[in-house]
C-alpha cells in the first residue's frame, strides 16, 4: 500500500508508525503489530511498530517517528510503500522458552539482536523476561546469552583491566572509589564503569557526579586511563552489552530481576570492558539481594563457574549485607563518607573504610602487586600514606573536575530533619530496602544534596533524645514527605 | 514540577504524555514508567505513560495524548502539574502470580480494572499473561478472572439468550448463521455476537459484513432482536468484557493462548451477553485448538465446572476437527457456503450441514423446544422446508441489508488459481492452520473475496489432473503469493 510521509518530530527510541485506523484495517494490523516500510519506489526497508489513530491524520498518510524518517532519509509528503511485516523468528525463540524449552546460541544471538535492533516490543520484551524468571536457564543457555550480549554491543580497548563489582542492595555501600583509588595507585588498570542508581538512592555515577564530569566517549576514557591508571565514569552511554539496558528497562516495570539475567548483566559488561581480573562483591543479609549465606554461596558458584567459561579470573567475596555501610545515604552525602575514609578524616565511617580495604586486599593480592597474606598491609599503607587520596584527587582532575571547587560541590540540603530515639534502647535492624526507599522519597538520586545520614550501627545502644538518622531534602514538601514515609515504614529498629 | 500542555492530537489508545530527557531525568522517570497529572492548580488526577524525546519539546513542556487533553479538558499552552506516580498495586499482584502464588478476587479483580483503566502497560499485560501461562490458573482462580471480566464491562440488557459458540481453530467452519437461522424460527432468542478474524481466514462477524450490516450498538441490537429473534454482528465495540480484548490483543503479539484465559475469555462474553443456555463446539483434530479427544475432554469438563460456578446451562459438544468443514474458506466463500445450505442448493456443502443441524438438534432439545431424540427432526424440518432461510433473510433485512442485492455481494475474486492433483491418489489430511495460512496470503479477511474452495475433503480418491482446490486473491501479487506458499507448505497431503 501507498502512504504519503507525514514528519511527527517525534524520537520514540524506536522506530513507530502511526496509521490511520481504516489504513490498518486494510493491513489487517493491530496496534503494537509491525509494517515494513520503504521509500516509493525503491529503498531499504525497515520494520516500524504501528500505532493506531483516527482524526490527526487522512487515511493516505502514515506520521513517522525520526527514527524512520532519517533511516530512509524522507521528506514531508514523500511516498512510501507499507506493507504488512512477517513475524519476527525471536518471537517463535521466545515462544520456546516460555514454553519450558531450552535455547541454543543461534536462538538466544537472535533474541538479543532484535532487542538491540529495537526490532522486539517492551511486551514481547516482557515474554522473554517471564520465561527466564520462571523457567530458569541452564548455565549454557546464561553463558550463551552473555556472549551474545557482548557480540551485540561495542567493547572498551583497554588491556589488562582490573575490575570491581558489587550485586548491590546495600545503602551506602559506596566503597569502589576508595578501591579504585588504592588499587591503582600500585599501577593497576581500572577503568571502572558504573550505573545510575535504578532503585537505590544512589549509583557510582551519581556519587562520582558530584565530583566531577562522568560522561564520556570510550576514545576519552582510554585517554584518562592513560594519565591516571583509572577512571570512574558512568557507563551507560557506551554501547557496552546495550541489550541488558533495554531489558533492565522492562523488567523495572515490574521489578523483576531474574537471576541469570542478573548474572548475564554483570559479566557481560564486565567482558565488554575487557576484563582480566574481577572481584565480585556478594553482600547478603535479611534485605540484600542475596537473602542468606546459602543463596549468595549458590549464586558466587555461579559468577565462577560461567567466569571460567569465559577465561575471566573472577573472584567472589561475600559480605556482610544486614545493614548500610558508611554513614551517608544519597549522592553528597555519600561522595562525602568517601572523601573523609580517603582524606583519613577523624570522624571517617570505619566500617567502610574496613570493607573498601578488605577488598582492595584481595584484588592486590589476585593480580599479583602483593603476596598472599600482605594485601591488607599494603592497602592500609597506600590509604594511610594518602597516596589513595592523592590518586582520586587525579582521577577528579583527569575527569574535567576540580579539587578546588569540592567543598562547593559537597554542599548540604536546604533542609533537614532529626530523627531521635525515643527512650533508652539497642539498634536492632536498619533495613536498607527501607532506608532506600526514604532517601528517594527525599529526592535522590535527582536531587544529589539529599538523603540520610545514619548516626547508628546495628549494635549500637542508644539513649532517649540521642540522634538516629538525619533526613536531607532540597524543599519542604520532599522532607515532609520523607520524613513522613520514615515513621511509617521505621526503618531503624530499636529494641 | 508545573509543565505547559503542548498538544499532540494523538490518540494513543491510552493516556501517552511525551516529556523533555532532562524533565524526565529531573523526574527520576524512564520510559515506559507513569506519571500522575492534574491541571494547575486543581483538577482530577489521570495517570499517564511516559515517552521520553529529545528535540520536539522544550524542558517545560510536556506532550499529551488525546485521552489526556480531554480528560482534563486541557488547552494548548495550559499549565499542569507533572509528579512520578505510585507503582500501581496490580503489579505486585502480576508480580506475585509470576512467583507462582494464586491470586484472590480482589487482586485478580484490581488487575482486570486496571487493564480496563488502559493503566497498565502492554508489557505490564504480557508479565500477566506470561504467568497465567506457565503457572496455570486454579479453577476458583479462572472463575475470579471472569467475574472480574464481566463486572468490567457492559451487559446485554435482553432475557433468556440462548448461544453458541466454537472454541474455533478449524477453517471454514461457519456453522453459526444457519443454527441461528434453525433455532430462532422456533422462538429461541438468539442475539448472536461474533469476532472478526484474528489469526483465521475469517469470522463469523467478517463473513456476515459480506451480506448486511454487523455493526450495532447494544440499544440497536435489542430492537434487531425484538423484531427477528436474533442478530449475527460484530460484538467487538459493545464494550462487552473488554479486558479480554486488550489481553487478546496482547497474547497476538507472540501467538499465545493460554487456556485460562482462552475459557475466561469465551465464558465472560457469555456471561455479559446474559446467556441462559450455551451450546459449546470444542473440535478436536491435528491442526485444532484441541489436538486429541482427552484433551477435548479435559477442556469440555473446564468449562462444565465453571458455567456452574455461574449458574450458565452450558453443555459441550466434542466434534471432528481434522480437517476443514464445508467447501469456501474466506468471507464471501464461506458466506456462499451458508447461503446453498440454507436455500437447498444442490451443491451445497453436506459436511457443514450435517454439523449445522446435529449442534441445532442439541440446543433444541436443551431449551425444550423438542423432546429427547426428536432436536434431529425439528432441526430438518425447519432446514428443510427453508423457514430457516427465510428467517436468515429476516435477520439480514433486519440489520440494514438487502436480500436483493445479495448476488453482488457474493462476487468471486478478480484472480483465480486452481490446484490440481499430481497423481492418482487419496486424500489424507487437510491441514486447517495452514488452510488458513494460505487464505491469508491470499488476503483474507481484509479481502472478503479472497481465499480458498476446496472440492475434496479427507478420504476422497482422486485421478491425475482432477481439482483439489481453487485459490482466489484481488491482485496476481496476492494470488501468487498464496499460491506459491500453497505448493510449499503443501495443506491437502494425498497418498
Amino acid at each position: 500500500m501507498i502512504l504519503k510521509v507525514k514528519s511527527l518530530k517525534l524520537l520514540a527510541g524506536r522506530p513507530v508508525a502511526i496509521l490511520h485506523a481504516n489504513t490498518a484495517k486494510k493491513l489487517a494490523i493491530y496496534p503494537g503489530e509491525r509494517i515494513s516500510i520503504k521509500k516509493h519506489p525503491k529503498s531499504q526497508k525497515i520494520i516500524a511498530i504501528v500505532d493506531i489513530a483516527k482524526g490527526m491524520l487522512k487515511e493516505n498518510e502514515a506520521a513517522l517517528s525520526s527514527e524512520i524518517i532519517n533511516y530512509l532519509k524522507l521528506k514531508e509528503r514523500d511516498k512510501i510503500e507499507v506493507s504488512a511485516a512477517p513475524k519476527l523468528l525471536s518471537i517463535y525463540y521466545i515462544l520456546e522458552k516460555l514454553k519450558g524449552k531450552t535455547l541454543d546460541y543461534q536462538k538466544i544471538y537472535g533474541i538479543i539482536t532484535d532487542i538491540v535492533n529495537n526490532a522486539l516490543t517492551e511486551a514481547e520484551i516482557a515474554y522473554f523476561v517471564s520465561a527466564i524468571f520462571i523457567n530458569g536457564m541452564t548455565i549454557d543457555e546464561t553463558a550463551m546469552l552473555i556472549k551474545a550480549m557482548v557480540e551485540n554491543g561495542k567493547k572498551l580497548d583497554i588491556k589488562n583491566v582490573v575490575d570491581k563489582h558489587s550485586i548491590g542492595g546495600i545503602a551506602g555501600n559506596r566503597t569502589t572509589p576508595i578501591i579504585v583509588s588504592i588499587c591503582s595507585s600500585t599501577g593497576l588498570v581500572m577503568p571502572k564503569t558504573s550505573s545510575r542508581a535504578i532503585t537505590s538512592a544512589a549509583g557510582t555515577a551519581d556519587v562520582m557526579e558530584v565530583l566531577t564530569k562522568v560522561e564520556f566517549t570510550s576514545e576519552e576514557i582510554k585517554k584518562i586511563v592513560k594519565k591516571t591508571n583509572a577512571c570512574l565514569v558512568w557507563g551507560g552511554a557506551l554501547g557496552l552489552a546495550p541489550a541488558d539496558d533495554k531489558i533492565i528497562q522492562v523488567e523495572r516495570l515490574i521489578s523483576l530481576d531474574p537471576e541469570a539475567q542478573l548474572i548475564a548483566s554483570i559479566l557481560s559488561k564486565k567482558l565488554a570492558v575487557n576484563a582480566k581480573y574481577v572481584l565480585l562483591d556478594i553482600p547478603y543479609g535479611k534485605s540484600a539481594k542475596a537473602s542468606s549465606k546459602e543463596d549468595a554461596i549458590r549464586l558466587a558458584r555461579k559468577f565462577e563457574n560461567l567466569a571460567k567459561f569465559f577465561g575471566l579470573k573472577l573472584k567472589t567475596v561475600l559480605t556482610d549485607g544486614s545493614e548500610p555501610i558508611g554513614n551517608g545515604i544519597g549522592p553528597v552525602l555519600e561522595a562525602r563518607d568517601v572523601i573523609s575514609v580517603l582524606s583519613r578524616s577523624k570522624d571517617r565511617p570505619l566500617d567502610l573504610e574496613k570493607k573498601a580495604l578488605d577488598l582492595s586486599a584481595i584484588i592486590l593480592e589476585m593480580t599479583g602487586k602483593a603476596k598472599k597474606g600482605e594485601g591488607l598491609n599494603l592497602a592500609k599503607k597506600i590509604l594511610d600514606s594518602k597516596l589513595a587520596y592523592k590518586k582520586f584527587m587525579e582521577i577528579i582532575n583527569a575527569q574535567n573536575g576540580s579539587i578546588k571547587n569540592l567543598k562547593n560541590r559537597l554542599i548540604s540540603a536546604k533542609f533537614n530533619f532529626k530523627l531521635k530515639a525515643k527512650k533508652n534502647s539497642s539498634v536492632m535492624d536498619i533495613d536498607n530496602k527501607k532506608i532506600a526507599a526514604v532517601a528517594r522519597a527525599a529526592g535522590c538520586p535527582a536531587d544529589k544534596p539529599a538523603g540520610i545520614y545514619l548516626y547508628v550501627h546495628r549494635g549500637f545502644k542508644v539513649k532517649k533524645d540521642d540522634n538516629l538518622a538525619t533526613v536531607y531534602a532540597e524543599t519542604k514538601e520532599k522532607l515532609n514527605f520523607a520524613v513522613d514515609l520514615f515513621k511509617k515504614i521505621n526503618p531503624i529498629v530499636l529494641k
